[in-house]
């Protein structure tokens, strides 16, 4: 049956005191909308319409690589208000329509498809989704007749006192067929205290008209809104445990599951142990058999196998197998490093190729350069790619021994087999097999302290 | 009506096993009796006295800056003793005075005023700070008469069954009238057990003359007490979690609040990011739309605008809007950033200032130094302030270039518009618009490596 | 009485998905098994017994320290199986043997005591270690007769519905009478849906003949095993916090338990202070009154009293009283550092000696190297131990002051009171009392920017 969905994004969210829109706060890394979006691409609808208002050009540029279609809700009038906003993309339709809500970034793929199986199999016009609360607050609850099935929705402060003891609440999401929501709507009115049109008028309306209406509980976490910047960080605590789950079913050693923060799309390998405070985000890809001791934030990195970092940053780099790095190593965009290969404490590399098994160990800044294989670079080395104008080029052969505080004066060739003395800048070519010095010759000047300091 | 305060803070605290004296541990960053003394303060009583014992010296010099009274109780003999040592503090005044405890850090403002004021609305002579607790455990019980009015505080090792049921307990905490009291506490004896002068024993006798006693209850979060460093733990982690709640409803992002430790003063705007493992401690004031990634200790900062910081060290210094300061970078006293700069990886900022838009991208260290505007300080650039003897001064003007391992040798000048060639120790002055260079040439011996390595 | 440990430890672990034997993964720094190793141990029962089985070569290697037996159970075929694989080890004992798991590493000493001091005292020949849970589970349920005598043990799929209703359960540890044990065994049998000797039976077997069979309650964190990467979390959290809760008790100050992981044998002082973040891994330990700021990674260190540390990592090194490390310093394995010294921000050390009051304040590498007292190193020197062939050695004496971005080329000796020029490239001895300096002499070209960048 042909399915599409709605995703309710329209809502100013005042008590997040932010100038960004609500439903674009991340969780784990992704916007909440995003989340719900992919969430219901994955469970298999591909056509989807974001109903939006109160920031819609912000939420509109958010969304822009997810494809999808918009309705606008000028004025915030209620959900059955913003759903007759998207009437356009409903018209002309046959099928399943799904409601979602912006704001709601813990529903998993699973509940949606789950959702609209249960809708699809009983031939319901509508399908709440809803949850089972002990303690269920202000959310609308769920009345059912003696035969168990769902009478209506009651919002909490039109509650009596016996539909207040109800456990069963409504979660804001639905399944509808499109025909029977489009009739529905139009009966809807606002002849209420919020002079709103409230979407869960629907479900008495079709109870009316004799339709069936079925109801299917999640677990209370998937259906939580964020209206807060608690409640955001309620639901990045919320993902961040699942994501964490999933990796240690795949075999990850995560030594402090709390404090380990892993965006949703990262990919770690079996046996990879991570110790806490570690930050992995975006599209980051972490081999087998990795150390990743404290503190490290990984972005858009792809590590190999049996890498060690520690207490570094990495950004939009790859690190061949084996390969240490750090501690406190500052790797940044366009940087590619060999395996075998070691980056060690204070060392910065730059947009630069590394060969495998080449050491830059300490206190040492690589720009713009393209290294060969089983290099040492002293300590203290720099790659000077700006001249104050430009930034040029350094290529350095295989087998280079680069001395300690020495300078490499872009755009410089340093050939294969060669050896830079300590303390040298070099400003040419230096030809293969040759050794390059420029430095002062050492003068010890006797009895100069004593002079000096004890006159 | 006239309001003091007195807190009880001479006890020995033996169970924290420290030389320091227990009211003087600290929670978010704040003594614990410092704590109670602001509040109080901040609840609107001015006149405040500690009774000190234990550590009495420690005591006074810890809390001097609050400009407290105190009063001496040399031998521990009970609560009731501990009040009478401040008997002169009290005689001659009318009013209202509170009992609060040193070790009671949660103790709110908010909770100061409901009990003063509820003890005065009342007409009470004794109003008594109380909790509901489920598992009473081993604290003094509230015995509340048919009408529900406090009869007396029983001491849960004199309790009979049926009081040992009670759920409401003592804080320790009170009003009294100053007059009731004084008159009363020469009622006082220690025919007990433990030879000590109970406090509680006052509200039987007040009660026992016909005097009115009330009680408000409050959650017992507030009226935790410390008496061990697993207790002190235990405290800072219900400050830490208020503190973080209190700048999320501000519309701060926390990503996640259980590992961000926020000292009680600091201030920041809506819409930074935290990531986990900050560290904010003093006066440290953030502004809006900041980003600080993980792992940074911000001590007394001024941080502008829009700044981004990572993994970095920022002690009593001032940053200005739209500038970047780190991964890595360590920025000591005194020092102030301009704005739109960069402060990047590896580098040191002692007492400096730096202009804006100058960029310190990388392994540089800058002290005792003024710095202009859009200068680029090339990588393992040093400042040399200190002679060993002496620290010196450095004058840099705007638009100057410093070529990468470069050192400047304090005092000297670098006027504007000047270029250092990279490599160049620098003694005298760079006069406007030249170039400094202080290097040998290089030169290639050719063929070098091969007959020194494989002959 | 005679006693002996067995402790099964041949079983897959196929949940863990890993490359590594379920009971060689580590919970707060120490392999699991080897933790209920050294708890039998110190409980003073000396002689173990590991059965082994899958990835047998790897577990008798993790555990080869520990100066134990092994049996060798080749397939799996139960836990009375298992127990039969080390009769050997049992032939010809009398006296008590306690039955353990590997991959229970939360079993503490006190309860290694407690069971087989219950065990012998009340003449059982067979003592249960049980737990009482809430919700128990799939766990086996203990069975008791009217007269609380333990009946048997039935696993959770064989419960009728009275039996499941237990509390009670069967943690699978237990005390045994070494002959009673030897006798039931042979009367095992593997009857049942899993074609398995269950060591359960012996239970009803050793109840059939009239034996006595006693049982004691232990808090079920004690008998948690581990089956996955997520109970290994769990594990270590539990653990971590018994830990933490355990220096606390000893004085030292642990902002947040929670996010502080030390391992098991580490040793800190009264009064040290420890912000969150922190790892102390395997037999480090830390004085008195030490502040460690966030972040630091300590293994196998040895730091005095009052030493301050930040952002740092630490590895099998020693360090001085009222030293400060840090932020952000590496010190690498085999040195040693003296009292009132510095290592600043952006320094590493490797296998040196550094005097006490030397200073060593930023950016600078010491490698190879013995160094005198109170020294002062400026800011990018480096102690070039290496020449792409051989590691030399650096000797440095007292009161040595060594100018910023020098190159101090190994093996050089640098005598008592000199002073090296900054930006020199030391090679040669500095005899005592000198200055040595190596660079060139700077050069001003007036108008070169102009001249270059305005035309």
């Amino acid at each position: 049956m042909y399915k599409c969905a709605i995703i309710l994004a329209a809502g100013e969210g005042k008590r997040m005191k932010s100038n960004t829109p609500k439903v674009l706060h991340k969780v784990c890394g992704k916007e909440m909308i995003n989340h719900v979006i992919d969430n219901i691409r994955s469970a298999g609808i591909e056509e989807v319409n974001v109903v939006i208002g109160k920031g819609a050009g912000k939420v509109q540029k958010g969304t822009e690589s997810r494809n999808i279609s918009y309705s606008v809700q000028a004025e915030q009038l209620g959900t059955g208000h913003a759903v007759m906003c998207a009437e356009d993309f409903l018209k002309g339709k046959k099928g399943t329509v799904s409601i979602f809500v912006g704001d709601g970034p813990l529903i998993t793929e699973e509940t949606v498809r789950s959702l609209t199986n249960y809708h699809e199999a009983e031939g319901c016009s509508a399908t709440i989704l809803t949850s089972v609360m002990a303690d269920p607050l202000k959310y609308g609850r769920i009345i059912r007749n003696a035969n168990g099935e769902v009478e209506k929705i009651v919002e909490f402060k039109d509650c009596n006192e016996a539909e207040a003891k109800v456990n069963e609440i409504n979660s804001g999401m639905y399944c509808f067929d499109i025909e029977a929501l489009l009739n529905t709507l139009g009966k809807l009115n606002n002849n209420n205290n919020q002079n709103e049109y409230y979407l869960t008028d629907v479900i008495e309306i079709l109870k009316g008209e004799g339709k069936k209406v079925g109801a299917i509980a999640v677990d209370v976490d998937e259906i939580t809104a964020v209206n807060s910047k608690q409640e955001l960080s309620v639901a990045n605590e919320i993902m961040r445990s699942r994501i964490n789950k999933m990796h240690m079913d795949n075999g990850v050693i995560i030594m402090d599951p709390r404090s380990t923060y892993i965006d949703c799309d990262v990919v770690i390998g079996q046996d990879t142990i991570i110790y806490p405070g570690n930050v992995l985000e975006g599209k980051t890809v972490v081999g087998e058999e990795c150390t990743l001791y404290a503190n490290n934030r990984l972005t858009d990195a792809v590590i190999g196998d049996r890498v060690t970092i520690e207490s570094s940053v990495v950004l939009e780099s790859r690190v061949g197998e084996n390969t240490t790095v750090g501690p406190f190593a500052y790797i940044r965009p366009e940087t590619v490093i060999g395996s075998d290969a070691r980056i060690g404490d204070f060392v910065e590399i730059k947009k630069a190729t590394i060969g495998n098994g080449t050491k830059v160990s300490h206190l040492t800044y690589i720009g713009d350069a393209e290294v060969g294989e089983k290099c040492n670079f002293g300590c203290g080395t720099v790659v000077v790619n700006y001249n104050g104008k430009t930034k040029n080029k350094t290529i350095i052969g295989d087998n280079v021994f680069i001395g300690c505080n020495s300078n490499l004066i872009s755009p410089v060739e340093v050939e294969n087999n060669t050896y830079i003395a300590a303390g040298s800048t070099i400003t040419n070519k230096v030809p293969e097999g040759s050794l390059a010095i420029a430095r002062a010759r050492q003068v010890n000047k006797e009895n100069w302290v004593h002079d000096k300091y004890n006159k």
